[in-house]
């Protein structure tokens, strides 16, 4: 089923795809996977790859769930699928293990989603931990944040690609910053930014063929539809992502 | 044989074997291991792995034999049957070398049964000599030492795997360390603590599944029934584990 | 004056004066220190160990104002007068500035009053950035944190320095921990606590000649006395230590 | 004399005086400075701190004309006047020979007159070279490159100290750098950009009591009068700064 | 095509054949290599092996179009074909990043044909960036530059391959320089050196069955046919490589 | 009074002075000195070195009683007086900090007497944590391992100096040591070896103006008297050197 | 051909094979192997190893011909083949070039058989350049720096394997100190010592199934037939082993 | 008397004297100073330098006597009168040892009179050793070699100054050699070439106020007087410069 959707979202015209099948997000820091889960994630991207071929990039991503020692092991399992990023292979403060994790794997690390100035990440890039850097300017400082980051990536050779994990408007920040950026290397987006997304705003994001079309407007190029935002309320008492409180040493079988 | 006792523990609920193929442990300090003993090894741990599929972890033990490149010459032959870690491929003061073997391998590296206080295990992750560690709190230091040993192995994603080579007691203790520790990875037991374990305790240590279950009692959780231990002193003149006059440089085929 | 006070506290049996004449905390990151403030901080200290002489320890504090090369001008110039520890000589999340600092004086530098777990303060131990340890355990996260804290400071040869800026129920805490670190150093309080802070008790911390008398009760082994807490609520909308918005490039004169 | 000028500029209110008494900028590479330049460099500081006292920073400067031993020998005398900063001490294009000076010495190390990209400046700080950046916008890329250059300096705690050689629009360009830039120290200035730099704008850049008052006009503040401009084309035929071919080993006496 | 190529090239004699299949050279830095790129470089690499067998070495060029991760990522995919060099993996001026390259792959890693003096080959020697120099003596600083970059190649065990993009003159600099130099690897030619360059000279460069025949005459060992020369003034307006301007992230599909 | 019995010792021909009065050994880790410690441990070197001046070194001892930041600021003190050693300075097991001392002073850093194998001895000299070794050949595994060591000894350009807190016996072991060691530095001896050390022996050992005189007969080249030794059997219950369980964080007053 | 020796050698009771097919040992530096020898040098190894199976190690020596990368290509060749050593890989007075082979390897590097005294040896460990030591006991400085040697490399847990180009009397010091070391790992003989070795000796060196017995007679434990010496003195020009003047950069086919 | 002698050598015009107090160079491996030999090292160089002021640098040499340790004691005294250089502090070919002594003193090291090849010289940079280099040209390998060694030194800026304890020959190669090297600092001579070292020669080297004035004769610009150097055959039976067999571990007294 993960393939066929990798399919769709491919003849869409996406350049890449992401996905985690290696486990459920905990509370705890970082474990040895399970067997079950390393091997299911080695057959989640063959799969993928093999229904893509070389149309889209695979994003591997587990939100910070191993050990450096456990992230090796299924680093090891993956690279023959040749994956665009391994992402948060270990929790984000471990920048060490991070480290080890880079420098044992030549799958390109990503991090970034939970840090929140220039100064984090140029700790991951002075470690050596990432060579991907996922802001995400709704948390991590807004444009000019965004803007050193991207130029200390720059002089690391690092490469932009902003997260996103908000509405449209962070969006369209990040749609800036990855425009001004000659380091930029992909956006992450949710669908096209249809649907609720696109009636949150006056003019949608533009979206075509796997590209988005910047706005050539001042500004953030985009304008709050008001009436929208005000008629829906967040009432629900979640966050985006909520850690499980897995049992431990292993996470649940699937 | 190791194969199907492999999965007759595997069929109890046992989440892991171990065993150790490598060659005796000896009065000596490191050296290469033969042709034979790689190959025997290499074969003992692909058919365990074959036999018990994904049901359980693997943990290859040594004992310390070997050299570090005698080591990472071990581990190239192990690491396609992904075992959960290679414990002491070095003698277990050698930390240099056993950091060149974990740093050649993505065999997670074990160690810590002859280690006795906090400083000793600092010490081992400062090196990055292992990502798992072994205390024995019958050697270790007891249940402090054993609490500052997981709060170091916390701050370094180190996890930790109490050793057990003692009787109920010392597994009670390990026990209590366990269920405390977040980095908490799986614990040795001496098959289900059952026989003259069990018969030494006032109420045995419980266990389902495969899984101890923790008392819920205070203290140690246990109370050692003191007849049966006078009705049993130990008069034998032999430690739990003798090394080895072996000659070298090889040791003996099998 | 300031060399006045410290005799005053002295006779009263304290064992060290803790004082921070280097400028006001500012909202910017680590600045140069003006001629007038390197001048000053000397006169400072050298008047204040004419005064006391051998008989307390100066205690050196700056809040992470200056650059590390700022940082060691200052050092430079109080060498001379060997005060027991230098604290947050560059912004605290700086560690490889900080240990900049820690290896070109003989001033041990001592950090911790805004860290909050103990994966910060190993990140401490591990940069070579602090040799003095300063949790505040209402911030680094209670007493298991401390523990922990303690634990990692005991095998990195640190030592322990409780910090406080609260009210005795965390002074308490503080003093729990101390007891029972073979580490520990010394412990910062808030006059004797008398007053205000007495009366918030049962029954008040205890302190004779300059040192604090651990209370023998179990737990924190103090009582809040809930009535007056209740009755005097905190209606001010200050935080403890409020940065100034100084000018830059140098703060102003004296 | 260069007492007696440096008490002048003082007088009219610099908070800095910049001088090079360390010998001709040769076409070499470093040598190693003589014993009477090493004298002379330390009398002239001496003498000029003495007639300033605290009212101005030292900026000691020596168009990188000595190898790493040359300069720490230099830095020696020179420490005891505590000068903000040591410029260029070695060939810039030499970071290791510049770091080994930083590391042996508490004078601050300034350097960047030379370089041309945010790339050259990163590997600067990388190299642990240098505390003080000293970008000129006229050279360094502009003011895109100036805002990186700042934003990586921001991240390794180091300062920013626009350097000038050019006339009063460069000069605006770094004032709005200086401006915008948390990191700013110090901005250094031709006079007070009277005369013919004023003539050359509509509106001269405003000058205080010492410091620089930015222009609130959009872009860089300033407009070139380009019909002075035009009346005054450049008909000489020398560089802003020669280097000398001084005979080797030694400078000529003074 | 490329494969027919080769042979050919071979059957005349050539022990070695270049070749860069890895996408168009760009003005940005160092981006990732798209997956059609990546299987294209491995397809071209293959069919070369496979019809010239050991017959010649490969050498493979990108121009320092990729980041360190993603050169990394493609010499996996070549190694097996046990290519003779990696030219210029990442931009030349990357040295930490083209280490981490060399510290990844077994294929030598060759750059210089950007640098331009000795000192900036060292700069590459003491990261471990490269293990063989391309000095272009028609822009390295000419003859005695070339002598100081072989000895310290010499001292590092990096072999000298004199790179060519120029005509017979320095062609007659680069043959001199591999003449007298132990280290010399191999020399990179124009075709043999005839058509318009054998005209340019009055006795044309020797080749025989794939080796240079060096000349015996005194000083470059050739002489300029200068009526020739003069009757062929360059007219163009375009460098010898000029990067495009290519779209990013992703460079062009093929 | 120490400075009057170190002129006795070395009117006797003492070559070197040994004295410890930095405060009482503890069974703690190591503790900041106490500032009354660093004035008397200053007084007290500087009063022995204007009694004996250059006719004795002075060997400074502390049995690890400091934090490595504790020991730099004792040894700060000291470095005027040019003592022969610095002996553990910090406790023995911790020798990143030791080398951290090390790394921080002038004086020669001593350690060994409770080191037991050369391996222990190797760990200390790639720590580079001294540059004198004193193994105590009744504790450190005999001849064999001194030879052992005083090689390793050697290729790191670190002296000989054996420890000796036993009788005769041990003493000519270690005479013997030295007498073939060409890195011997000094011998440590309790006063001449006469007294009951002479009457233990069948022929003392010999000592003449402050040098031992080798024995030239086979083996240890003394013969134990066995008699005397029976007669005298140890009866007491107290170590060579009891640790005190002094109070912390600072030692008593003198 | 080369198999089928080994097979004899095998038979004979040897335990393990020393052969070098991967080229001329040269006058010149290191140097890129041909592909021809590559291949060869695969080939080569791949059928001693098929011959002799698991009954004999497989010893791979060079001579020190490659550079540090060519080297590299080598080893990636033959590692599938497991061999017990790669014996100077580097010319041996590389040792930062023989640590990067070592580090890049899972093959044991091995050295000695040019080093002359104990300090050129523990530079080698240092480097960590090799895990086994070949001293040659006619040209390392003998008994006792062989001894010292085998020290050494017994706290970095490297083995001996004595080297031997010498007739019997070298043969016989090699086997004294084989005896006496624990990290003695194998012997190198040239045959069993018979023939003319044999009849310079009052009595031949033992030997027997492929070990040789130790001598029980005091010193080297044989004694040369002085008669025999005198009878056949060398007459010939040439060393033992004559660098060949090999054509640069690929040696010659073969 | 050594003052006086300066002087006179400084009237004569020479720019530097060059003196050796520390004591006999012996066969051993370094030694501790004993403080008579320190003291003495510190008077004579305080004379030197009150004698002759700025007008001469000092040049200390020892010829390799001291440990690490050792040379750092003596380096810490001498420092205040700043020496040019400190010649082999410790035995030359302790490259570890040697780079601690450079790292712990401003006073810069100069070592290379015992070196052969380039190879030697430049472990010796690659170890920060020293930052001034001695080939003789009689030992280290001739004149090309001596042009690679400068070049090597180049990429360091590290200065050269030709050793000399040949005749006038190797004088003329070191004055060539000094000549065309952009980093020479200073030339050793004996005394001026006059006397014994004028006649073998058929013209003299020419010398003025201090300066050797070049040859503008093709080759080594000197011409050997056959007739005298035959006259004049060596008949003696030592070395150039004999170790003495000192006593140790202290050298003897005055």
């Amino acid at each position: 089923m993960a393939a066929e959707a990798a399919v769709r979202a491919v003849d869409l015209g996406f350049t890449g795809v992401k996905f985690d099948p290696a486990g459920p997000y905990s509370v705890f820091d970082g474990r040895q996977p399970s067997l079950e889960r390393l091997e299911l994630s080695e057959r989640y991207t063959s799969a993928i790859r093999e229904a893509v071929g070389n149309r889209a990039d695979l994003l591997f991503g587990t939100h910070g769930q191993f050990t450096p020692s456990g992230a090796l092991r299924l680093a090891r399992r993956l690279e023959a699928y040749d994956p665009l990023w391994f992402e948060e292979p270990v929790p984000p403060d471990d920048l060490d293990g991070m480290a080890r994790v880079a420098a044992g794997t030549t799958i390109p690390i990503a991090t970034g989603e939970r840090l929140t100035t220039v100064s984090e990440f140029a700790a991951v890039l002075r470690a050596g931990a990432a060579s991907i850097l996922q802001p995400d300017l709704g948390r991590s400082g807004g444009i000019l944040q965004g803007k050193k980051i991207a130029s200390i990536g720059e002089v690391h050779q690092a490469l932009l690609a902003p997260h996103c994990y908000c509405g449209p408007v962070v969006a369209a920040a990040n749609i800036a910053l990855a425009t001004c950026s000659p380091n930029f290397l992909i956006l992450e987006s949710i669908d096209r930014w249809d649907g609720f997304h696109a009636d949150l705003l006056e003019t949608p994001i533009r979206w075509e063929d796997g590209q988005v079309i910047p706005s050539t407007q001042p500004g953030l190029g985009v304008v709050l539809n008001e009436e929208v935002a005000r008629a829906h309320p967040y009432e629900g008492d979640e966050l985006h992502l909520t850690p499980e409180d897995v049992p431990m040493p292993f996470e649940e079988d699937l």
